[in-house]
């Protein structure tokens, strides 16, 4: 890579406190955070001072190629909306679909300040492609499923262990590659015991859907006589590398499971409102230290990736559910959608806050347009006033991905022109 | 006013059906709709054939002055929010500052794509002078509150009298007046019996809240030994007139109430969420046919006055607490965010929907972006996909209030200046 220097002036950052200063960057790093830095110091600099300079935004749970089915099934069960709609078109998925699929999705994202991301999906060399024209950053497994069966088992611990030969730390580092058991319901025990081991073996995460709906609970407890993570715990398959997605229903014991075994867990408050999955205790899981960050989940169930929309949600919910305003204060909301993200995806030392050394992922958000002012409280206007259309600039690994609101790595016309023929591609086989 | 046809071709027009077609409006209204219109019959054309065509939004519930208060207090409890922090900045309001954060929420709706509200406030006079510049309409009270005390009761009609007298029917008869006795709990009977009497004669609406939280349900029950809608349907104080908001907490017979003298409620859950006041039954109330429509309420409690946001949230949260995903179907919060916003200020007959004679009150939303691709069905990506940030192009009777983002009656920086200097001269008072 060439050396390249970037300095952001002038912008109100939100580091540990918030400053009013620039910010260098040296190749994919942010190298120096000072109100003292001169412009002749860089190759490229951007001014910022009417901008919120604030970490780029960590998207914990998604499925990005769902992209192609946003819209498609609203407004019902989820039993009819997964047997009928999205089932039905995931059998007709090609490479050539997901990879427009996630192309979409990482524009969206990238639109809206988000620069990191978890994906759980099919075809994810595909997606690792997108992602890396994109120059974003993500965690990509390949959702397996066997229901007991050792022949699909056999193929999803192969299809897996391809994508990790193929993809892990490629694009600079930006693309790594995680084991993604679907769930306890959907996996058997020996595939759970068998992810738990190769993960280890090859130094990946895990990224699985836990305790999304009561039925999930119920049908648990009747097979295994125990709740979902307490059937995880017993056969020693929670960790601090499991991120689990959902965690809706979890009974007090289990948060004491969640926080003993350390599990990182991805809070989907529009998903879980709109398919009236249930209200995870997100006020709780805080309360006992748990790390909560939040995902978007796949854009057929929510419909859209803006993870400004979904802090204010996530606060809102809370708020409203335990009747007492002071839970997740928007500062705390902020963290779940920064450092907790980056936490839960074990890439804290790399990303999620504002701090020399980090990599340079990095969002700029317009703070003289009307609905952010009087500009007062910036993290409160971050969180209850904006959403991702305000996001101005956006860099991941110290490249410049959108610039006043202009994608500069990818092509946003051709974009959508390759994803609506995908998607008509797609349906047409249904 | 000067004769003047607009059209606007070729766009995705959500009327009674979806179309694609073009829009002929002669000075405020619209006179034709139809896929062959040329352009040769307007004196101005507006290409829209990347843009969804929709009615303007309604917000039918906000105090558009409280924007100079946005994000001065989160995440307390609401007692505090307005002892401490709400109640002393008003109590050093001037007209001046109404004025500036009037002006500003202007901007912000017409930005988010709303262009008719429903205000209660102070300085009335000064917010009808905004939103006249702004050229948006609305319909304003002055908020009224005895508090038992008779000289503050004669004091509040003459105020809501000097505004009616001033601003009703002004600004080509976008601006209209109404009564706003503030709350049953804070208005004694005499005035609300004296609001009854004096709207009617005025030929005004009344515009009120009621039951936003459980505490004012129990303080009303204690004094009047009933319910809040219970005590305003005895002392005969409902009818179709009256626009309710919140109406949080309402007992299946204050439902059937509410539905026999036809009362007009103006659902808010954000605020509702984020001040922890409760879940509105929506769904209940639609059922029995009850016009419910959406507000933003003041953007101190909301952070925003995006009612596309307010949208997705009502029906999530709809769906979440009635663990039913088919209520509030996205085709029924979209009629909630227009028509039965209409409906609910007596406007039916002039705005809300897109048809021939009706108002040229006008919506265009960018379809060619990523987060509404692939573009299948409009009226989903509306309520779930998009937010205010979407919004191209605004026209409120007939004059184009923005195009291509850009605010055309007021001048963006200048609002937002002047707000932020009647924000720091009000705070410096406090």
């Amino acid at each position: 890579m060439e050396s390249k220097n970037i300095l952001i002036k002038d912008a109100t950052i939100i580091a540990d406190e918030i400053i009013k200063g620039s910010l260098l960057i040296e190749n994919d790093k942010i190298v120096e955070i000072s109100d003292k830095i001169g412009i002749s110091d860089a190759e490229e600099v951007i001014l910022a001072d009417d901008k919120i300079l604030l970490p780029g935004l960590v998207n914990t749970h998604t499925h990005l190629s769902m992209t192609l089915m946003r819209g498609l099934a609203d407004d019902i069960p989820l039993d009819s909306w997964l047997n009928n709609h999205i089932w039905p078109v995931e059998a007709n998925l090609t490479g050539e679909h997901c990879y427009a699929g996630a192309l979409l999705a990482c524009a969206e994202m990238i639109k809206s300040g988000t620069t990191c991301f978890n994906d759980m999906y099919f075809f994810m060399d595909q997606v690792a492609k997108a992602a890396d024209e994109a120059g974003i950053r993500g965690m990509l497994s390949h959702g397996m499923i066997d229901f007991g069966d050792e022949e699909k088992r056999k193929n999803e611990f192969k299809e897996t262990i391809r994508i990790i030969k193929k993809c892990h730390n490629t694009g600079d580092g930006r693309i790594k590659v995680a084991f993604g058991p679907h769930s306890p319901y959907t996996c058997s025990q020996e595939l759970l015991e068998g992810v738990k081991k190769e993960s280890n073996k090859y130094g990946v995460r895990i990224h699985i859907h836990v305790s999304e709906t009561q039925k999930e609970v119920s049908d648990i407890q009747e097979i295994h006589g125990k709740r979902p993570f307490e059937y995880l715990n017993d056969i020693n398959f929670l960790g601090e590398e499991v991120t689990a997605a959902h965690a809706v229903w979890v009974s007090d014991s289990e948060i004491d499971i969640i926080k003993e075994k350390n599990v990182k867990l991805s809070h989907n408050p529009s998903s879980n409102m709109k398919l009236s999955s249930g209200i995870s205790p997100v006020a709780k899981l805080l309360d006992k230290e748990v790390c909560v960050s939040l995902g978007t989940d796949g854009p057929a169930s929510n419909n859209n990736m803006d993870l400004f929309e979904e802090m204010k949600i996530s606060a809102l919910l809370q708020k409203v559910n335990t009747m007492d305003p002071t839970v997740l204060s928007a500062a705390n909301v902020y963290k779940m959608a920064t450092i907790n993200g980056a936490n839960s995806l074990g890439l804290e030392n790399e990303i999620g806050s504002i701090e020399v050394g980090k990599k340079a992922d990095i969002v700029l958000v317009n703070m003289k347009i009307p609905k952010l002012t009087p500009f007062r409280n910036p993290i409160s206007h971050l969180v209850y006033s904006a959403s991702g259309g305000d996001v101005d600039t956006v860099l991941c690994n110290g490249t410049v991905l959108m610039k006043n609101k202009e994608l500069l790595t990818i092509d946003e016309a051709r974009v959508i022109e390759i994803a609506e023929n995908a998607s008509e591609d797609l349906l047409s086989k249904c």
